[in-house]
């Protein structure tokens, strides 16, 4: 028994890396959807289906609670499958709702004094696909009324990780922030919404300044997870962690070793 | 009768542009696909199911020769449609050849003095779709031996220039041309290889310099068809322009003439 985590790719990776840090006992069953990936250009049934699959493979792992690390599942496939496809005994939650929560009311991190926090004008980085679906804007007006939000569509990043030019990504970055601000001169707050940024946090903190809170998914996730489990101590589970794949395991682990900068081993879903 | 010049969304347009410049009495009708956009992401049976279709679409309304103004549908369909679908009285040109032609023998340019072409270090620029392709590089170790090329995945510049954030979009295009300098550090030559690119050629020239000769598809493409109705003034026709589309004519419209600045009407293909 362990915590699933699921992702179309290996951005998802940040999340699990960020609850392996905040739960290093717990152990997590990570699969990537790579034969199917990306998500983002697919049609919300065709996410749905795929979506619905691949947490079918995880419970069968053995996994109780799954999360989905996967803007685009989250925001396509999550409430439909929490409706009318997840079985009483098992749970499926998304990154939208820690988001949510840690913006409008929670009180932030276990390490800091509790505070509010209190967020008027937000600013959103996700990729082009996850600003023109508008989940992100739809979610945040329906359950944080009053927050104004400036979404910026930051082409070039993901890409820029992914082949290892952080040198390029840190300056697509710069210039991505800088045309946020050229719509929203003084946000409160920026959320990173994709599963890549949080590889780059130090770097949108820099280039949005102090006065800025940057939101990011992978430690929320992980906060939630963590609070979730205090609750629900049964669904934390024990054994060894495991990364499957729906594509080539070695292609996908030679990436994912590159992209985490740890070795990691993926098998065949 | 007409040329045809077909595009799977707007880029083409810059194609339609530049040779309409060079052409002004040609009358040529442009067919975008924008019901299947983009076809990068598709399988290449899949795009040369739709390619194949949207000639069909040109022949049909009287086009004897169609230009691929695509990257992709030129990559990915163009050989096997001439191999094994295009009739022996029609044409179907791609956005290759001129390009190649123009680096390696070819005198360049009507109004200049002729002269030779003589490159080695090629920079390509072009969307992370087309190089992850490969289509350039192929075509060039095929027909440009001898030739070394360095191609740099330009992500956010195409959404850039969609949203219209052209100060964005030139911050993006230097970032990348600093970027492939680090990899190669003095180019000869650089391939501008996408549709929209034409739209930043001047950025383009001022991150690289004067020392680099900049190639851009678009009127490369003008050229060749201009020496080609030379050869085959029965294929230039003669009637009026028209802009088709499968997607809905009056958002596909709208878009194109923020895109081209300046009015442009589509009609339901």
């Amino acid at each position: 028994m362990a915590i699933g985590i699921f992702d179309s790719g290996l951005g998802g990776l940040t999340v699990l890396d960020a609850v392996q840090k905040r739960l290093p006992d717990v152990p997590f069953v990570y699969l990537a959807d790579s034969a199917h990936a990306p998500y983002g250009v697919r049609t919300a049934d065709d996410i749905f289906e795929l979506t619905c699959a691949a947490v079918a493979r995880l419970f069968e792992a053995g996994c109780s609670l799954v999360i989905l690390a996967c803007n685009t599942a989250s925001a396509a496939a999550l409430r439909r499958m929490q409706e009318s496809w997840v079985p009483p005994d098992k749970r499926v939650l998304g990154v939208f709702v820690p988001l949510i929560e840690a913006m409008t009311e929670r009180q932030w991190g276990d390490n800091s004094p509790p505070r509010e926090v209190n967020v008027k004008h937000v600013a959103l980085f996700a990729t082009p696909a996850t600003v023109a679906s508008r989940a992100f804007q739809r979610e945040l007006a329906f359950r944080a009324i009053g927050v104004d939000v400036e979404a910026q569509a930051c082409g070039g990043v993901v890409d820029a990780i992914e082949e290892g030019d952080m040198i390029l990504a840190e300056a697509l970055v710069r210039s991505h922030v800088d045309a946020l601000r050229r719509k929203m001169p003084t946000p409160d707050a920026a959320i990173l919404g994709c599963t890549h940024y949080p590889l780059m946090q130090q770097q949108f903190q820099k280039a949005l300044g102090d006065e800025v809170r940057v939101f990011s998914q992978a430690n929320l996730v992980a906060e939630s997870l963590a609070d979730y489990l205090v609750r629900h101590p049964e669904m934390a589970g024990f054994g060894e962690s495991a990364f499957l794949t729906t594509g080539d395991p070695h292609r996908v682990g030679d990436r994912a070793t590159q992209f985490l900068r740890r070795q990691i081993t993926f098998q065949s879903a």
